[in-house]
């Protein structure tokens, strides 16, 4: 079933303390090829019906994103995009 | 840049308040045509060369998802895709 996923990161000139713990942390797993991680939200919205992006936008704006410091980005998925089998 | 996104959702059968929170609060919005709201994490890793899948999906299960609790996929996605510009 399509569903409507919000995706929230903070916007790009917003320091990251959650991502940069990680980050910090990688040399110890023996990874020394990544140069910055970001940690955001996914939001998965389905509705009883057709998925509405505008409806979408106007929840994401109002209650999932905080748009002075996130931007989000608002789309359809079809089932197998979703989250749901270990790829 | 192209970069990895880890997209990391509680499995289905798990319980999420969170989402539950926003789905709830949605008919004071006056949204009534929401079934389900699932609220997850999304995390870019930006690596300094070529991005690395399998490397990614290391550093997802030491590090950035409970495989007790939770699903993680794992992709490549090119800049336009990124979070970064309100859609």
């Amino acid at each position: 079933m399509p569903r409507v996923v919000v995706d929230v990161m903070l916007k790009p000139e917003i320091l990251d303390p959650q991502g940069q713990a990680v980050a910090n942390a990688l040399p110890r797993l023996g990874v020394s090829d990544v140069a910055s991680v970001r940690i955001g939200r996914r939001i998965e919205i389905e509705f009883t019906g057709e998925p509405d992006l505008d409806r979408a936008r106007e929840i994401a704006d109002k209650l999932l994103a905080n748009p002075v410091i996130e931007d989000f980005t608002v789309r359809v998925v079809t089932a197998d995009e979703t989250a749901g089998a270990q790829s």
